[in-house]
């Protein structure tokens, strides 16, 4: 059973094609897309080695002309540098404008793939085969591409759409645990701030933390429901004017939380998790949504593996002046996004730092 | 007195101000545009020697905080390396998304700002201040920004717009007269592709070959006329899918003669004064347009003092191998961009060889 998420935005559409067991005929899927006969693929050693031999035949029986280009695992990766070589192996193989990069990774890649898509004769085609769980439900999803700076992240890059993603689950069986969990905690996390179903369906699981302990089908309908939660909110707002903001739930506290480890002790999905913990907590230290909630939110990131609470050498007076660092922070005041029922959220502009301060100080392990 | 050209694409719009002898008002028109307080310029040693002091004190007095970059001039450092110093500056002066990159050159320097404001933070505001006649007239408008690719030009991009462009047309007074020239060559395109009246005004002047022999007002209406020309058309097509195809009116022969001559006797306005005159010749055979108005396109050629006639050191078929090279043939027919009329011009997707070849010997330097 495969799933067909529509995305109309102001100025162009695609599909997102959520089809389980059926990487091998990923090829048929581009045809009707009016392509280019050259595809190049991007991916990397670790993802390519599982997968690319199937993506390469399917393209080749459908009728293109395929090359690949691999660029090493790692965020180290995502640089400027790695574009440049994309340049040279799109013009070695004369790439044009009606040709077509395609994406066969997780986030670094499909970011990577979409930035070099964007800029090569100012725009070629772009396809997304997200393999990873957080690529699959974020970050194939809404047109951000880009590379890091040397000196942060995600700085140099474009709005640039998809032609296509063509999502196959069954290749999270592949994907380490810890990648797999970090992609829940987004999925988690639309459950939170959009989509109340998805939130029970995630209720009615045993465990959240592999693919191994959730049903097939259930988890074609986790990854489908958080597309549609990604893709609503971002039609709404393409280029990040007003409501996109939300999807940035757990991720204040998550960001701070991530440079002051210095993006090695927990990963991205683990401080979402425990942004999403904090936020809650605030909401109700507020009084804009109910201990029982944020309790059987705090339910689900267990469910996942998840940490809710984090170690208390990190003081609290520092993770405050991190926020104040954080692009969150307007003239002083630090913004969240609080939660007030079930699948909806607010943004609230101005949280004073006493009601952070003593949330943080509640949540530490003791 | 100053024009105002209004802009209205699909998804934005701006404005082209032509305003003689106020480069010292930039600061002030940029008031009106919410733009935040950092603006950063970039330009080059030679053109910066000329301006800068007078840009950014206006900028300055109009309440910006103002960072300056200089690349060294010339098309050799149009590169992904000069854009990657621009982040770094970016970075240095922690632009926001709100902030400003100004251009204050010519068409190098224009593409490369462009480029770098569109994929910094994902697209900061970008304004062009076009020192060049051929900046003014073309490169500044249309949204097309980037870099070149060690082995070929343009081929790294983006279509990027402008939040205005700022023309003082005074700063000619330095540009080098070969620059002046090259600009003209598009000046007089503008006149047979799209405006007849520009096409008499320019008739109406006794010399077209520098700023010192032509009347000020009647240049300043050259340029708003060229701009709105080049504005027309790209409004109409801004992803270049259809007419702005008529843009390459004499570039077709023009490009494959700059590239014949190592990009070095022959500079681009040069060559597409040339172009015109071989188009003009084939419309001609091919019945088109009349002889007597292809004197008319030829005598503005030379009050411009450009070339219609090239060295007979290159040969005919040569020419002709380099046409196939070029992106504007389609499936081996030659595609040829020829006028009908004074004004107006067609799109002829198959110009046989046999013709080509006839004029190009007619038109050579005996
Ligand atoms: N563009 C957006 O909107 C957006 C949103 C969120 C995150 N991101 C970006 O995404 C990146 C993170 O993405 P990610 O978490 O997918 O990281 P990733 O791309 O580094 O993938 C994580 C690891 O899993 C491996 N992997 C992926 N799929 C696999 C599979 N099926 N089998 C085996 N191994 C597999 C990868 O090789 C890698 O080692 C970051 O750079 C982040 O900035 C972008
Ligand atoms: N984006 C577009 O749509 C578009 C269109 C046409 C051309 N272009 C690009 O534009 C570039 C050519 O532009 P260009 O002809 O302006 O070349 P340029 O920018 O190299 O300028 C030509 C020379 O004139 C100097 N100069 C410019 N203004 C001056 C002034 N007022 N006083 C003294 N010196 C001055 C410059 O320093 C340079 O040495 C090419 O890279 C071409 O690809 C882009
Ligand atoms: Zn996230
Ligand atoms: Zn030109």
């Amino acid at each position: 059973m495969s799933s067909i998420i529509d995305v109309t935005l102001p100025h162009t559409s695609y599909n997102i094609v959520i089809s389980p067991n059926t990487l091998e005929d990923v090829g048929n899927h581009l045809t009707s897309l009016q392509l280019g006969k050259k595809i190049l693929v991007i991916s990397n050693p670790e993802v390519f080695n599982h997968y690319g031999e199937t993506v390469i035949n399917s393209l080749n029986k459908a009728g293109f002309k395929v090359f690949y280009h691999l660029i090493p695992a790692g965020e180290t990766y995502k640089t400027l540098e790695s574009i440049s070589q994309v340049y040279d192996v799109a013009l070695k193989h004369r790439l044009e404008r009606s040709s077509t990069l395609l994406a066969l990774g997780g986030g670094v890649i499909g970011d990577m793939t979409g930035f070099a898509a964007a800029t090569w004769l100012r725009g070629i085609n772009f396809v997304q085969v997200p393999t990873s769980l957080l690529a699959m439900v974020d970050a194939s999803m809404g047109g951000k591409t880009g590379v890091n700076h040397p000196q942060g992240k995600n700085l140099i890059g474009a709005f640039y759409q998809p032609r296509l993603v063509f999502i196959d689950p069954m290749v999270l069986k592949t994907l380490p645990i810890r990648e797999f969990r970090a992609g829940m905690a987004e999925v988690i996390k639309y459950g939170v701030i959009w989509d109340q179903d998805l939130f029970q369906q995630l209720e009615a699981e045993k465990k959240l933390d592999s693919l191994e302990n959730i049903d097939l089908e259930v988890m074609d309908k986790i990854i489908t429901k958080s597309c549609q939660a990604k893709v609503d909110v971002v039609s709404q707002d393409e280029k990040e004017a007003g409501i996109r903001a939300i999807l940035n739930y757990g991720h204040t506290i998550g960001h701070a939380l991530e440079s002051l480890t210095g993006y090695s002790q927990i990963n991205h999905g683990e401080a979402v998790a425990i942004g999403m913990a904090v936020a809650g907590k605030i909401a109700v230290k507020l009084g804009m949504w109910q201990e029982g909630k944020t309790e059987r939110q705090d339910n689900l990131i267990k469910k996942a593996a998840l940490p809710s609470t984090f170690d208390n050498k990190l003081k609290s007076p520092e993770i405050l002046d991190s926020l104040q660092l954080d692009k969150k922070v307007k003239a002083g005041k630090v913004r969240f996004i609080l939660p007030t029922d079930i699948g909806q959220v607010e943004i609230r502009e101005s949280i004073s730092s006493e009601v952070i301060t003593t949330v943080l100080e509640e949540i530490k392990i003791k």
